[in-house]
């Protein structure tokens, strides 16, 4: 789940949403771990008791949102973008400002799925309107409800 | 959790039978997610249904072992090393090669205990003989049964 | 100077071209090393007898051009690209694909003033239509001829 | 080129002096960028006119000593360590605490030849006690006055 550290309350509230919806079907959530984006959906996945993973950009973990499971801290700074992106088995982009299209370029690369809300336009990004569209492509993938 | 990728049976024998310990008690065990000591801490860990993660070298996670919980790649090779050391609470090296002993040299950049069995030969190493003794000095750190 | 690993004639010719004016001015050229845009910028400085930087994908240096002065081998695969931008005084775009993508998100983040000829459309690029155009805006930035 | 960010007088000469070695020779010698053991090198190869080049823990660069040629920017804090080792032809340690015990770390997972004064103790480096010992190395590698 990739998205930008400031986000506005439709871009929060689709984040805690969906983060609720994965949560609740024990998906590990795999983020940047800081503020915005990623702590709604860590919000959401912590709130049904699943696993929300923070790639964090220190070596100790303090720019850490409140509500990750697990941190694994790199000290890289904003090198450790592509770890979330080629982590993840499906990349979903809501949002985002610059550091959003570094990792949506990284999963361009690595030829991974995107499911994209309200993002940078690039091709082949799946766009959707909804958490449950979200969710009915996931199923489709058999990544959820399999 | 740090060591070599190739084992004698003492060392698998070891991490085998603390990454029980560790997985039974809920621990999250981080590691470089290949073979030897690697392995045989996720098998561990496994078996007793707690969670083990895998920092990769690789964008796919194909090296991987198939005990890991979860998989954190990082396409940067050898270079992710101190991604696995900064993202512990504890450092435990079990045995080890050159990579061990880079791990251990970032766990003195970063200021993390050490607990270590059979391994290199650094100041400030705890040095352990048995995992009673790791689960131990664990407990009296509040890292286990707190 | 950033741009994709396969390069048309227009886009070869232009990098090559730079090239030599900055190879001329001792300017220190620093690139992802490899082909395309990459060789022909390499090429173009190294025969006005300047220095070519390339930060290599590999630890060993082998996916060199064979026009480099210096090779930095960093083993991270694409995870080198943001060094690339980060040790630029100003990064120049010529074509590109997802990796000069990445590049560009990273200039942003970094906040590096980005000169571009036929590349992606993001806010705050320069485009320029020439070489001459180029060393125009380094002259008046005092990058060359100071 | 490893060493401390903290050298006492007679490393730092050492360093120093070899540096004015190479730089006379035009070995580009690359190493940290930072205090100690690497700004002496930089300042001695600098000041015969030679090519020193620091790989930089910072995105700006502004941790770099005054005597570098060129700056490599990582942004990656010591994670960068692995980078400055695998660039070299040869690994030569002058001095070194922890870092510079990751950095031979990586130099033998790498296979480098490794040279070393005063440093860690690790199978398979070639320890001298002096400059011009170092000298009649490289010269019978091939490395310098070929």
């Amino acid at each position: 789940m990739i998205g930008a550290s400031v986000a506005d309350d439709d871009l929060y509230r689709f984040a805690y949403h969906l983060g609720k919806e994965l949560g609740k079907r024990n998906v590990v959530v795999i983020n940047g771990g800081r503020t915005g984006i990623m702590e709604a959906v860590s919000r959401g996945v912590r709130e049904e008791g699943g696993i929300s993973i923070g790639i964090m950009p220190t070596y100790d973990g303090s720019d850490a949102n409140p509500y990750l499971t697990i941190k694994i801290n790199t000290g890289m700074n904003w090198n450790r973008n592509p770890i979330v992106v080629a982590s993840g088995e499906v990349v979903i982009a809501i949002g985002g400002a610059w550091g959003t299209l570094s990792e949506l370029a990284y999963a361009k690369i690595l030829e991974k799925k995107i499911i994209g809300y309200r993002t940078h336009e690039l091709e082949g990004i799946i766009r959707v309107q909804s958490v449950e569209e979200v969710l009915n492509i996931l199923r489709e993938w058999g990544i959820i409800d399999r």
